[in-house]
């Protein structure tokens, strides 16, 4: 850390302003904050700033701004691409948003929820709960990632074919510019066109344009007839055209649809406690269907037996296993839900989180597992995700018996494998995750030109100094 | 028009870049693009550029960069603000997007539709249809709104409800920037976290930060079950607590929700060829419910009949029609869709775009109504529009007998007395129209401090000549 010299007086200064709960600068205290959960990086901090409010965060800002410190803002830290963690240079300040925890408010006929940055997913789903509502944004890391991260991030997750990304579900915000001053933007309005549509410039900027405090949500009612079936299906095209039907059977009614590969289930019943396999037979691909209303009397179960009968006389589905039971819905997502952890269990593995049209989803799968064994042998793809928004984490595990480290050295090789096919195709190289400090190197070569030019002059508009999360999103 | 003589050789370039019939000259040729439908506006101009692609809408914004010649952008010039007239100085280049016409592509796997920026709304909607697909946004001026102009504008109407505004419906753009460089956003992803959301920007910009040539839109499946019902509600609240029952029972089933004021509907029946009470006896306040579902069973009819039985028990409607065939569904529709022209026939009246918290529709309508009538007597509120979004187009008629002049004379008192009680419930001045040139002069009160200076700090970024539509939007 031969640059970290804070700025003369800022720890001073910042201590007198947050009291001694505010600021952290042991550094036992400070260390969980320096690296990301996947392992990929670790950095330094001048310090570790945990501000109680809106008024305090901007404050923070305004004193970095003054000295030019860079600042990392951090939510639950659950980033998939090293997001929330700061560089090497020891020279940031980390600004956690932990203490901004409150729902400020929450109203049933409005369906809007006002919640603050730092309250955790999880919370805000069951806050919602409690009014009789549904918060619908539901991943992975949701026990740990925060509002204002998943807003910063746009995350998608399970729910997305319904119910949008976090971006389709907010109205407003609260955002503490790179200047210091605080932008009161908590409208709880489903119509409002007045002027550029800030808010959505700063969902998805991963905090380089500005911090978000708090944000208006916005709820549905609750599901109150659900189904879910698990089915075992011929191949890909398989797996998209029962989605199609489904879609065009009761579009409403499709809440999560997600495809495993044969792979990646068995890794789950090998090494998950309590996963087995629903279906009587194994088989090379899978999807999990789930589907629900707010109609009581919708049917959903007889329709799913229905869709799934017909699907069966067509070829498409080889076997299927309908949910008896909530216990048992739930049992069934887990092994959707642990392919993470089994992938880990099973060995290293590169992960890859692209997206295609939807109508391409199956030649993707199949041109990049081919590519991928050819380019590793031995290597066994696991592609699984969310195939009605054309998402899917096409990762690659690693050869059985072979060195892992050795294996992930080949990571930016099998990355630009999937990617070579992705482009191809019309697609993205960061569905759901973003850019962080991971795919920064990427921007150029996909976004540039004019596109980049824009987001160039959008940031050195808002931020000047280029004191907000440097090194992230933009090359 | 003192300061009306283009850059010298701007014409003649202009003429040798787009042909005779890329560039209108003649005072008749242009004069239906100098003044807006409503009649608020008349300007002038240098010419009528109608480039045919968006290479040659980028050649042509590139000419007017060079001599720093406004543009003012033209689609279907149905603007409510005055959004799409040019000014008086005659100084101005009216771009015409007329001629980029084309739908490029139609997927009814991905559910996306690539439609250029002349477009017709409507046109697009059959596109869709003849798919086997829905394109829902809908609105009063379809036959004539443009695709580049609904987007720019983030155009709502009556489908808001269910399928959101015409962002929400928007994946990717294609855009003409400032600087006449061309970006190619036409991607047709459901996730896509790479960057800046610069779509969302132009979306609602009004043409100020850029020229939208070409959008990939969403489609849906189609309805194959719906049910309309025509319902006399007992009051402002009664018509929320309806829309809540109808959304608890199945949020996903309603289309449209629309308030309508019994002095609304008696001029549609005065006025209005064809158009007749649904309902026995004339009451104070009406909603129209539109249900549709793309399951051939939903059992919507039921379902509405229920809904109603039950309202009707509690006393929130006092008497309800089911429409009992297609053309009896479009014959109650046209009550909501003729109150614009119903109301020009009666006498003058004063537009309000307006929303507030979905919660806050009942009290807004009621002070509103009664602040309006106490400051012009005799005049007669028309709030009506769509409750489930808490957008309620607070329009009021001249007493009757009154020179139309001298109400009219009145709309700046008019205007501000709405405002003031939707500002004091949280709502917005306007809720789908946009700022136009109309309301240019309450930005800066509305959406002052840090939330104008970043979208001044942005347009500056974008369009540092100042070149695109100047005038619109800020101040």
């Amino acid at each position: 850390m031969p640059d970290a010299a804070p700025p003369a007086g800022l720890l001073d200064r910042l201590h007198a302003l947050l009291g001694p709960r505010g600021l952290l600068t042991e550094p036992g205290d400070i260390a969980p904050h320096l690296s990301d959960w996947r392992g990929l990086y670790r950095g330094a901090a001048l310090a570790v700033a945990r501000p109680a409010d809106a008024a305090e965060v901007a404050a923070v800002v305004r004193l970095c701004a003054e000295g030019g410190t860079p600042i990392t803002v951090q939510g639950g830290n659950t980033s998939m691409v090293g997001g929330a963690t700061p560089d090497e240079s020891g020279r940031h300040l980390v600004l956690s948003l932990a203490r901004l925890n409150r729902i400020r408010d929450l109203d049933p006929v409005d369906m809007t929820m006002t919640a603050e940055a730092g309250v955790v997913l999880k919370a805000a789903q069951v806050a919602a709960a409690e009014a009789g509502c549904l918060f619908p944004l539901s991943l992975g890391a949701e026990g740990t990632a925060t509002v204002g991260g998943v807003l910063s991030t746009n995350a998608g997750g399970n729910t997305t074919v319904r119910y949008g990304n976090a971006r389709e579900l907010m109205l407003g915000l609260e955002v503490v510019l790179p200047d210091g001053s605080l932008w009161n933007g908590l409208r709880r309005l489903r119509k409002d066109n007045t002027g550029y549509a800030l808010r959505h410039l700063f969902v998805g900027a991963e905090g380089t344009l500005g911090i978000v405090t708090a944000a208006v949500l916005r709820m549905f009612p609750r599901a109150r007839d659900t189904a879910l079936a698990f089915c075992a299906v011929a191949d890909e095209e398989a797996a998209l055209a029962l989605f199609r039907r489904f879609r065009d059977r009761d579009e409403g009614a499709v809440r999560a649809f997600e495809y495993m590969s044969g792979a990646g289930v068995d890794f789950a019943v090998r090494h998950i406690e309590g996963v087995t396999l629903p279906v009587a037979a194994r088989a090379d691909h899978y999807v999990l269907v789930d589907l629900a209303s707010s109609r009581p009397d919708a049917g959903l179960r007889e329709m799913a037996e229905a869709v799934l009968f017909e699907a069966m006389e067509a070829g498409l589905v080889l076997d299927a296993a309908l949910a008896e039971s909530e216990a048992q819905a739930q049992r069934i997502w887990r092994i959707r839900e642990e392919h993470p952890e089994a992938q880990k269990r099973e060995g290293a593995s590169v992960k890859n989180d692209v997206s295609v049209p939807v109508s391409k989803v199956p030649e993707m799968i199949r041109r990049c597992s081919a590519a991928l064994r050819e380019l590793v042998p031995g290597s066994r793809p696991v592609p699984f995700g969310h195939i009605g928004d054309g998402n899917i984490h096409m990762n690659l595990e690693q050869p059985e018996g072979m060195d892992p480290a050795a294996f992930l050295a080949r990571s930016h090789d099998i990355m630009d494998c999937v990617n070579a096919v992705v482009r191809d195709l019309g697609g993205s190289f960061s569905a759901e995750h973003g850019i962080g400090r991971l795919k920064t190197g990427m921007m150029a070569d996909w976004r540039g030109g004019a596109e980049l030019a824009a987001m160039q002059a959008i940031k050195a508009a808002l931020d000047p100094r280029g004191i907000m999360n440097p090194g992230r999103v933009l090359p």
